[in-house]
């Protein structure tokens, strides 16, 4: 996998031809996940990637205006299959799949991933690229899921669904940002069961 | 306010006596929220800190066990009074009241706290400092006031405190270190609203 030939025009293949764009960003976002995961945000340069990618560093100036975006767009898209919001027609059941998956990253990668949301604050470069390539995409499939559940009236009309966003990942985010608590799968039921029954007495004591 | 003489036994003011213990310390962490909000936690050194507090290196060294420590100490300290979590009785307006500071606060300091939160990522002693003293405390006056709220009859019984916490304030720092959604009071209101209705349908319509 690992090339040492960093400046070499990787574009231009002997023998097999161009490579298809597609498969140039595959390579590139998949290179620089590993990378991400292995050595955090700060080691991550369009040389480490290129080389490792095998693909041209211009093609990488071309294409991402920082390495902190490229970071990011490969963490998204790493993590874009495992954290899929599920749609079986339950919402309570399908967010529960869905943070119950999450959780279970954090507890393996938890500290990269904070490392990454740590290094964005007070890097402005790095904060843009972490809202335009993570926290706006992942928040409108999130928002989508719910808006699908409102329609289907399981969630009440009228409640704000970029709340709701907040109130579950949020909620997780914030146990392994500023660590208290233990991140379990208990504690995702526990959010789930709060917001959708609410915590006021007289709310829903049985729920559906 | 400022001194030059770091190093000298601030512990002994000549004519007016050993300053009390008290003093120090309220000096001290004054100093350190200081040069905290002024500067951020990487520019908080024990001698910066001693210098302006005209107290002795040592006393630092001997009551703080690093410089993080002292920081957290001092953030603690200096927002202890402005986000008291006040009792009337009332805990939704309480809260209401109490987040409505916070989110004032955030807005106006947000990019240090965030500093702050993002260094100590990545960093196990400031990890250790933010979690020693600042959240585990923070966190226990959230929840000895759900507890009176909850023994009230305001919050059903069962219902964790803890996962409120993280469904209000967490909510609140999501918004901060992953910004995508704005940081309004109407967004406090709707934390609380979706948490004490629910969000399910048929869950509280009307709220008391």
């Amino acid at each position: 996998m690992e090339r040492t030939d960093a400046e070499a025009p990787g574009l231009l293949k002997p023998g097999r031809g161009r490579r298809r764009a597609e498969d140039v960003r595959h390579a590139t976002l998949t290179a620089a996940a590993e990378l991400l995961l292995a050595e955090g945000v700060h080691a991550l340069t369009f040389s480490k990637v290129a080389a490792r990618a095998g693909v041209s560093k211009m093609t990488l100036y071309k294409w991402w205006p920082s390495p902190g975006a490229l970071a990011f767009d490969a963490y998204f898209n790493a993590f874009q299959a495992t954290l899929a919001f599920p749609d079986t027609g339950d919402i309570k059941g399908d967010l529960t799949t869905q943070l119950h998956v999450f959780v279970d990253l954090l507890n393996r990668n938890g500290s990269v991933i904070a490392g990454i949301i740590g290094a964005a604050q007070g890097d402005p470069d790095l904060a843009e690229a972490l809202s335009t390539h993570y926290v706006i995409q992942r928040r409108a499939l999130a928002v989508e899921r719910l808006t699908r559940a409102q329609q289907a009236g399981q969630i009440r009309a009228g409640v704000d669904l970029e709340t709701i966003v907040d109130q579950l990942w949020g909620a997780v985010y914030h146990r392994l940002l500023l660590p208290a608590q233990p991140l379990t799968k208990e504690f995702i039921d526990q959010l789930i069961a709060n917001l959708f029954q609410g915590v006021a007495p007289g709310s829903l004591d049985s729920t559906t």
